[in-house]
């Protein structure tokens, strides 16, 4: 990298926070999906003020920049494709204010997304969205990819819960979208913010709401003999018109995977569990979990059992929490898919799942949000043989491909990124994409921050992934730091 | 209007539904707020492919258009400010579907709000906000105005349970934003379209989420002898962590214009009243219920009525609902205010209001959704008296100062529109506003599509609406119509 910018980017934020060897730099290639990408530099900036100068220095230099959280992303939102510098939020960690009263948080994106929660919890109130890596994950990731979560089903996902962002614009100008209360007038540009996948700008502040802790929280693991049977139940529990705070489904193989891993007791011969949250106030709730445990057994659960206490509910989730780190005992790698259908649709896209993998020759576990329909096919491969990786990604392809043709999309929660850009023409026509462009092109018209995501490059979709791993990390990382990764 | 213009529209929508002499367009000055103005003319397309053909032909000969549902609503959004047509979508009026199993349905933007929960309530479902006008006011309205309502409290606005958008953009284009499920990839147009005010575009069929009617729901009406009393209700209700479906609140003033127009049977000579609704699963609802009533006692409520049924539960709603127009029990005209401040500011904030009306000698009434610190001032004058609605507009502008002041909003839910334009910069900055334009100009560059809304135009906050009525539509009336308006 030039010199000069380098002295620029050390002058804004010191000389311990710009990091430019390879050694430095090269944790940053990576994120937890299947791209790989050695950045030109890091920053880290200490405040709102740094981040802008840092913007300003890059457009002056015109160099492309890439806002980063804790790197937990599945779509490589936050990998630097191509010659860019990453501008990481890890310094801006700082929970500024808890506002009871008013049931806001004002904090910086670096914030952990537990760590929210934890802070609210003295005053009985909590931060809603809780990824499965919540205990890594940052707001400012969970604000660029809109992310959802286990007790989203309820609740609804970030952009529900976050009501104002202070942002450096892609310009490196300093503005607040929306604001302390609900619906600001004008353009809801917090909103398009949220889940724009950080080509917007950086966040650098954000109020979010906060709900108060339900008084009292049951938990039902209801046991079936066919998927088919789990889905229908699902839908019966939804029908009836009760909202579970979560409702998560898992198939046989990823139930093997969680038991060896956490030894939570669970059946590892059943073909799928559904683990089901009913929260709310203690009166009634009794009325509730019996209706739910009704439906189950109607729908042909053969067990359902009820966690009689926080271990035991705690446990239960843990082993749902650590589901994609759990493939680990089964398989040496995995590609996490995250698609989404029409409830109705999901016993045939269950179907559709594992045909995919019946034709690439794979394991596919189901790990998912079944409440919102949101599917998370856990691809099996082994990447030290031959062509495993490519079909993986060409399994996830075809599950894409099939949520579209079943009336559903491309992406619940994890974004498109670098992974899915390519996908984005199974869903979207070039009209709708060069509409979409638009927005884009009002507030980055030069692509400069965090280039290369969402839009596609004209490869298949598959593809990309497979690309910016061989094409760019390899080679550049072999220049830099003279070994093959 | 040019002759040939009124050919080209006649020859796309029909002779019958391209409406120019003063008779036939005159109802069109007007919609539920203060603004007038009468447009040039007024189409109603029959189609999707109508809306665009006149777009178009408007594009062509560089002419304006607005937007227009049903004209109920309070900001003058719907209003044509200067030359410009009015294209309405009174005759897309269509439910195409209901698909109970996915809990969607799709519309076209002139079906009546109250219309599509009857549809869906066979299927056990509703769609949710519910605007006072929901028995007159269209879909399509309330997606430009992001409309709110009695039960938005607990169950979000109207961005809340819109999932996809199918638009005419200002270019003449067909679009379709967002999906039939949640969350879909990419940004968030279908999120940002919802709430601009008709500036992006025009709405000819949007999906809209359904939710299961509650299993049982029912009625206090909170009687409390001082509004301090009523609002440290209203924060102990939300602070126990109970979402009631509505929490609205009436003062006396309101309280008794309402009593003399529906009879419900209201306290006149108390300070305010809640009205909260407790909706949910047979089982428990009277926990909550009696928790509720409860609460009220405490702060001080020296009464606490219960609907015994249906009949006395809709007359307390009937009651809430008509407020608006019961007005007219007590005043000859009205202004309604619409602010948002932070909950905690409400007892300080309804002190603020009355200050306003002594301050200008007008009697102001309070109605409004105490949940949400969403006050809707009903600010009383009588034209005919010199100067009244003048001190009307100074009094809703210095409510609306105030609401800034006490960290809150300059609207709620009634939009910006006309009347609120030039209040715009006491809430945000000129280079807030210039970024939010960036937005606009992306879609509508040159504000063709409803123009002249949402951005100040340089007058001081509260003289928009008067220059509209004043100089406009009087002028443009006499020359029309060739008589006073």
């Amino acid at each position: 990298m030039d010199v000069r910018f380098a002295a620029a980017l050390e002058a804004i934020v010191g000389r311990r926070h710009a990091l430019t060897t390879p050694q430095e730099i090269r944790a940053y290639a990576y994120d937890g999906g299947v791209d790989r990408s050695l950045p030109l530099a890091v920053v880290l900036p200490g405040s709102t003020e740094e981040v802008a100068a840092v913007v300003r220095a890059c457009c002056e230099r015109d160099m492309r920049f890439v806002p980063r959280g804790a790197g937990t992303g599945l779509s490589g939102g936050a990998i630097a494709a191509g010659d860019a510098i990453v501008i990481s939020t890890a310094r801006l960690c700082r929970i500024l204010e808890i506002d009871a009263p008013n049931r806001i948080a004002l904090v910086e994106p670096g914030v952990v997304n537990a760590d929210v929660s934890a802070a609210a919890h003295p005053h009985g109130l909590r931060y809603v969205p809780d990824p499965s890596s919540m205990a890594a994950c940052t707001i400012g990731g969970n604000i660029a990819e809109n992310s959802g979560g286990l007790h989203c089903l309820a609740y609804g996902v970030t952009s529900a819960h976050v009501l104002g962002i202070r942002i450096v614009t892609p310009d490196g100008d300093i503005e607040w979208l929306g604001g302390k209360t609900v619906d600001t007038p004008g353009y809801d540009l917090a909103g398009v913010f949220i889940g724009s996948e950080g080509t917007l700008g950086i966040a650098t502040q954000a109020v979010l709401a906060l709900s108060p802790i339900p008084e009292t929280v049951q938990t039902l693991l209801g046991i079936f003999d066919s998927t088919d049977a789990a889905t229908a139940a699902v839908s019966a529990i939804i029908g009836r018109g009760i909202v579970p705070g979560a409702l998560e489904m898992m198939d046989a193989l990823a139930t093997s995977a969680v038991e060896a891993d956490v030894g939570a007791g669970l059946p590892t011969d059943a073909a799928a569990l559904l683990l089901i949250d009913i929260e709310g106030l203690r009166d009634g709730l009794e009325g509730t979990v019996d209706a739910v445990a009704s439906i189950c057994r109607e729908r042909g659960a053969r067990e359902v059992r009820i966690a009689q206490d926080g271990p035991q509910r705690d446990l239960l989730w843990k082993g749902r929490k650590s589901a994609f780190g759990a493939m680990g005992r089964i398989s040496p790698d995995y590609y996490v898919q995250d698609g989404v259908i029409p409830r109705s649709q999901l016993p045939a896209m269950l179907r559709d799942v594992a045909a995919a993998g019946t034709k690439h020759g794979l394991r596919i576990a189901n790990v998912f949000h079944a409440g919102d329909g949101n599917l998370h096919p856990l691809i099996l491969f082994d990447k030290q043989k031959e062509g495993e990786f490519d079909r993986a990604l060409a399994a996830g392809a075809d599950i894409l491909q099939a949520c579209v043709a079943r009336g559903g999309s491309i992406s619940g929660e994890h974004g498109i990124g670098l992974e899915k850009r390519d996908c984005m023409p199974l869903q979207f026509t070039p009209e709708d994409l060069s509409f979409m462009d638009r927005l884009k092109s009002a507030f980055n018209p030069d692509d400069r921050c965090n280039p290369g995501k969402i839009f596609p490059t004209g490869r298949r979709c598959g593809e990309s992934a497979r690309t910016a791993k061989s094409g760019t990390l390899d080679e550049r990382t072999a220049a830099l730091a003279g070994e093959p990764f």
